[in-house]
This record gives C-alpha cells, sequence and structure tokens, in this order.
C-alpha cells in the first residue's frame, strides 16, 4: 500500500560551500588529532559556509538553500512560474525572523506563494517532503520545492584551539559540516519521475530524555556560559540502531516490499563510522548503500537530498530505494520510500 | 466558495504566564516612561514568563503551549487518544534542538504521531492553522491539535535601566509578551463546531525589505554586539495597514462573502495603538471588532488563538468571522475565515 494520491519526485539540487575540509586541514587548524577522527568519526572531509581561519560567514543557510533549490528547479523541467510553495527544514535558520524561507524565495524571484519553514534536526528534510507530499495530494497544489540545510559551523567556534579538547567537545567540530539540499515535488511524472511511494514521520519519544539538546541565545541570555551543543551519545549509539531497524521493517510493512525487493538502502547519516555500523545492523545485503555523510559532513537537513542526487545518478526505471533517517534529539523515526517510475 | 473538504475548529486554550504586568509595573521595573507606553503604544498589560525582576524563566514555551493544548483538547470533547498530529508555530523555540513541539507532545502524554513545528513571527499560528487543516482535508487524519506561542522575553534583558532608553529601544520591551494559545481541529463537528471556511498563508516579500528582524547566537558570535532584534516601524506602520485591507477584500472576495454579512472582524495584533488604527482602516462598521492585544500584550503566534477564545464566547450559530494577520519580517499575508455551524 503506498500513499495516495501519486505524488512524484522530478529533480533534486544540492549545494555543499567552499572546498572540502580534510582531517588534514581540521588538525592544522584546530589542533585536532587527525588519526582519532579517521578511526572514532570516519568522517573524512565536511564543508563550512564560514572561514576556517577567520570566522567570518562566507554564504548564508539562505544562500546555499537558495542555490540548491535553484538546481533542483533547472533539473526538473519546470519553469519557477510553476513552483506553487516552498517548504524548508532547518535547525540553524539565519535569524529567527524573517524566516530563511522567505529569503529563499526572494534568492530564488518567488513571490506570492505559500512558505513553510519547519524547525528540526535531520528529520526536518523527512518532515518537509512529507507536509510538500501532502499539500500535493491534497489537490490544492501541483508542484512545490522542498528544501533542508543547515549551517552547523554557527555553534562552532572554528578559532578555538582543541589541541588539549575532550573527545566529547571534540566530536562536534569534525562531525558536522553545513549544506543544503532541494526536491521538486509534483502531481504527475516530470524530471527524474520519480514515485514518492511513502514518507513517514513521527516522535517517538514521549518520557525518553533528549539524544540532543542545542540552544539559542537572545539578549536576555547570551553572555551565560551554558553550552550550546549537548548530546547523549552513548543514547545515540544504543538507540538510534535499533530505531533505525525499526523503521525500516515498518515502511517495507506499509508498502508491503520484501527486503529483497530493494535495490538502494539510504541510511541514516551521522559519522563515517556511526553510518557504517548502522548500515551492518540494518542488514539488507541485497540493495546497494547510498551514503555521503564521510564525504559532506554532518549538515543535518541537507543529507537526504544529498543521498538522493547520488541515488538518482544510479537509479534506473523499476527500481526501488528506501531511506531512513533518526532524528535522536527527541527521538523522531523518519523515512521514505522512492521507485522510478 | 470555501475550502473542500470542510475541517471543523472544535475548541481553543490559551495559557498567558504569570500576573498581568501592567505599565505602572513596567515603570518602577525598567524606569520606563507610563505616559509614553500608554500615548505611544497604547498596550496595557502584558505576561513574562520570566521573572521581571530576577530574570529568571519561570515558564518554558513548551509549559505554556502544553497547558494551552491540554485546554484545548479538554473543551474539544475529544481524547487525546484522538489527536493524531501536532503542529506548532514560534519565533521563539526553546531551543533549536529538540523542537518545543515535541517537549509539548512529552507533557501531553501523546506518542507515535507526526509533529511539525513552524519557524515563524505572527503569521505562524495561521500558517499551523493552514497545515493543520490540510492535513485534515488531505483524509490522513481525523483531527489533530495546532498551536502557537512565544516567548518573546527571551530577546528582552528585563534588568535594564531604560530610564534614558531612546523610543525604538524602549518599544520592545513595552510592545512584546509571552503567551500560547491552541485549537483543535476535527473532520466533523465536534466540541464549538465551527467551520473553517478558509485560511490565507501567502509570502508576499519578493524584494522588499525586512520590516523585522530578529538574531539569534550560537557559539560563535554569541558575544558579537550586534543588536537581536530591529523594527522597521515606519515600513511596518506604512505596510501593515495597506496588506491588511487587501487580505480582507481577498478573504471577502474568495469566499463570496460581503463586508455585511461579516458579524466579527479579528484585525491584525500589534499594540493597542496600531491595531486600533488597523481597525479603523478596515473600516467594518457592521463587525464586532475582537482584539486582545491591549491586555496580552503582543506574544506572536499566541495572539490568533487569544483573538478566537475571544471570538467563540460570543459567537453564535450562523455568524460569521474573519481574521487578518500581517508578519512584516517579510511580508506575509495570513488570514481565515470561521462560521459557527
Amino acid at each position: 500500500m503506498t500513499d495516495n494520491p501519486q505524488v512524484y519526485l522530478a529533480s533534486v539540487g544540492t549545494e555543499l560551500p567552499g572546498e572540502a575540509v580534510t582531517n588534514a586541514d581540521l588538525a592544522r587548524a584546530l589542533g585536532a588529532n587527525e588519526e582519532w577522527i579517521e578511526v572514532f568519526i570516519g568522517t573524512r572531509t565536511r564543508h563550512f559556509a564560514r572561514d576556517l581561519t577567520t570566522g567570518e560567514v562566507r554564504w548564508s543557510l539562505a544562500d546555499l538553500c537558495a542555490r540548491a533549490a535553484a538546481e533542483a528547479v533547472r533539473a526538473s523541467e519546470l519553469d519557477l512560474a510553476d513552483i506553487e510553495f516552498v517548504v524548508l527544514g532547518t535547525a540553524t535558520p539565519d535569524t529567527l525572523m524573517p524566516a530563511t524561507v522567505n529569503h529563499v524565495a526572494d534568492q530564488l524571484g518567488l513571490d506570492q506563494v505559500p512558505t513553510f519553514q519547519l524547525q528540526s534536526g535531520c528529520a526536518g528534510a523527512v518532515q518537509a517532503l512529507s507536509l510538500g507530499r501532502t499539500l500535493i495530494a491534497s489537490g490544492e497544489y501541483r508542484s512545490g520545492l522542498v528544501v533542508g540545510g543547515d549551517v552547523c559551523s554557527k555553534h562552532l567556534d572554528l578559532q578555538r584551539d582543541l589541541t588539549k579538547a575532550a573527545p566529547s567537545d571534540l566530536v562536534n567540530f569534525v562531525l558536522f559540516g553545513d549544506g543544503a539540499g532541494a526536491a521538486v515535488l509534483t502531481d504527475e511524472p516530470s524530471g527524474a519521475g520519480v514515485a514518492v511511494r511513502h514518507v513517514l514521520n513521527r516522535f517517538t519519544g514521549l518520557g525518553r530524555e533528549p539524544g540532543q539538546v542545542i540552544e539559542w541565545f537572545g539578549l536576555a541570555d547570551r553572555h551565560d556560559d551554558r553550552q550550546a551543543l549537548t548530546e547523549d551519545y552513548k543514547a545515540i549509539e544504543e538507540q538510534v540502531p535499533v530505531m533505525a531497524v525499526e523503521i525500516l521493517w515498518e515502511l517495507l510493512g506499509d508498502l508491503d516490499w520484501s527486503a529483497d525487493e530493494l535495490d538502494y538502502l539510504l541510511p541514516p547519516q551521522l559519522s563515517g563510522r556511526m553510518t557504517r555500523k548502522i548500515a551492518e545492523q540494518l542488514d539488507v545485503p541485497g540493495a546497494t548503500e547510498i551514503s555521503c555523510v564521510a564525504e559532506t559532513g554532518n549538515n543535518g537537513n541537507a543529507l537526504p537530498f544529498l543521498q538522493i542526487e547520488r541515488l538518482l545518478e544510479k537509479m534506473t526505471a523499476g527500481q526501488k530505494a528506501l531511506a531512513v533517517a533518526v532524528e535522536s534529539s527527541k527521538w523522531i523515526k523518519a523515512g521514505f520510500a522512492l521507485e522510478r517510475i
């Protein structure tokens, strides 16, 4: 059973700011231990929208998202005038107001359309896909943009000397990155003509301690010394793989697909090492794994779009793909199923 | 022509934290000029989730939203188990992650439902209503919660001495407040059984300078001295009334309602004085005005729910109400039409 009416993904676009920053670059700039990064994190490169040396902001989230969205529109075979809504997911908006999605619309040259911005960690991209799908499936809209991106570097003081940093501190600097992605959804096949068979987005965090907390500071508390980012990596390592397996089997069940029919698996993108482990536990050896995080860095809401981009390069007619995402902030199960027509 | 399928508003709930803070209180605590507030702002009271004297946080946004939502569920004649989604709009989430909506679900005792949090100024409440309506109209869900709230006090250093503050600085302290509201939406009449005839949400800010910018600070820039809140009150005073009139006539046209048939008008809630001016310019003398901002303070995403609460106390079967909201951050047109069955 797939979601009805059918909605299609016409195209994807992505944007990774600046040059790839290697572990050697980070070791030099921050005093980080290169070998430790390779062994314990397994991420090889990431991108930052800020200058690693000066901390200067080179691109805003709006810039990255607008570029990704423009690329998606170009690849979709639609015109800008066909874009009837924009849904954007991020955990790191440029400003609280205006919402970044409205700057993105402005940069694209869009006007007089509904815009929605979702505040979420990595599940936000899937939530955007879910809402975009529902907006079209409702019959109220024919096509629109869904976008996801993050500028995680806003949380990181890139001028710090991490030579003596504890692993729990260092990990945030080497795991995260910046980036954006976007897709055009349509009511009829266009461009890549990939059917969005199902989208899952579900809060499962009742009574569960957050696995990740990210604070923002306003005038009332900007000089507090409390930490901005706190992660319970132990909880993440224990619970994310379990939830990922649950999501996989729930999606397969809802779709009435067997694991054998799956051509591609898009596992949760956390870090090179964690994603490898989770993919093993998902245990769908017949499916080609589509991952990117070891090269792109963990840029939150951009990740599913970066995976879809890599997927579309390989996916042929009749092939099936399933994506699994887990947001460990408050334990959100997310995922989606695609089938190329 | 009204939106189809028909979706209903069963109930509303609201929460204003602590005691009403009067202009005299503000004058005492901050050194503000009481007479200036009355003449130029026209707001008489507001509520803060922080202690005015110590700055201590007494309630989180999640607390306020959960209380408002619980009240809405109670008044709806539905059970908690009937709540199939939560959509929350705010410009001031407690944390970037987890999204506040997930803490609200947790506090309510909800689990295993989709949650969505919209990042927006006051249009967010209308966007939440719009998405909630679409989720139900799509046939995928039967009932759910839409929530709006803000803790504007997070932007304000309430320990400041404003005796010599410039008006542009003082205005933020006296105009804004904290609060939350919520409504239960259903696919069939329940509780108050008010039909949601139409919801409007549209970005119209192409090429227009923001009327309001609210920054948030992360570790990378938390010790910057740049201002968190900047408003172009001149642009707001010029453009909001014009946009409000346009929204009114667009809604009436879409609905094929004449201004004469309108029983209630819910104008944009900015401040006591500005709302009074806009209501005059909207010029629907036959409609009873439903405003609250002079008493509740401008608490952003809570405002439409506070207005709906006051509306439901008066509205009888067959009566029609129209709400207009303008978000001046990037010029979002918003509004909705209700009709009591």
